[in-house]
């Protein structure tokens, strides 16, 4: 699922029509009637790996769709106004209701076919009352050999929680197509 | 200038209006017609910092606006379809014709302002064929001690040089209000 076309000007409604712009290289939503060109661009989803001092890393299960039912790490959309940081610590308490210090961007994964980039950092929990938000059904810690590795419910998920386990220094970057 | 506001629904062209949908807890521009809600996002801007092998570093003079006429580094807005890596190569190629080889990510800022995020890879020019595109006036290389820092275009390109020239290691990661 590619972001969805779009089908009308934001500025005027008309309907718009695809094209490549005089000055431009790529198509784009053109409106007839105003002109005005609406481009759509890869978002940011934040997120972070959360840690009890024991070592084992909280995962939330999700009670929305996509993927209802299967472990997530708390991520969703950055929001305008915050900073990618600052967006990983607001979907670790909305999602997972935990607090957490930010210890350092641990994954940057493009993930093509949605038009998003997937940023995990690794966090320590400041204490274990952590409860689901309204889009987890469960929230709860597992030690790293007890992980639901068949119930993930993304690959950017999987990848961020095999480069911890690893034990891998620096910054995994990484594209799913 | 943070990004415009929608005002006609992208699904049926109605006009929105802005308001908390009943599953959310901010504004989201809602048609009342069809009930599409439409997010809006910050967007990356991705680019390069390139070195000749003499330590030279690149910069491109920009022939739009905004800041029209000042120094920049080769940068633009990351496309649907390319991996942040992919989108920093092209922009280099774009504004600079110029060919680098990306050695990592040196820079992650939030531009809070105007609701994006700007990354800057540090890279190494394979050849001085240069050449402005259409979006430059003119493309040079600069010696550190004679950089057009009252001249620079954004804010973020002054912290990336700044960081460069300071041989701090690591990502420098910061937030402009
Ligand atoms: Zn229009
Ligand atoms: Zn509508």
């Amino acid at each position: 699922m590619t972001p969805r076309r779009l089908r009308h000007c934001t500025e005027c409604g008309t309907a718009v029509d695809y094209r490549v712009p005089a000055d431009d290289n790529r198509e784009r939503a053109v409106c007839p009637a105003c002109g005005h060109v609406q481009y759509q661009n890869p978002l940011n989803v934040v997120g972070t790996l959360p840690l009890a001092e024991d070592g084992r890393v909280l995962l939330c299960r999700r009670a929305i769709e996509p993927r209802r039912g299967l472990w997530t790490l708390p991520a969703g959309f950055m929001e305008l106004g915050e900073t990618v940081e600052a967006g990983a610590l607001r979907e670790t308490s909305e999602e997972a209701g935990a607090r957490v210090e930010l210890l350092g961007l641990m994954a940057m994964i493009d993930v093509l076919h949605v038009g998003q980039v997937h940023f995990f950092y690794r966090a320590r929990l400041l204490d274990l009352d952590f409860a689901p938000g309204e889009e987890s059904l469960e929230v709860r810690l597992f030690h790293w050999d007890e992980l639901p590795w068949d119930e993930l419910a993304f690959r950017t998920v999987r990848l961020t929680l095999e480069h911890q386990r690893a034990g891998t220094p620096g910054v995994l970057t990484a594209a799913l197509s």
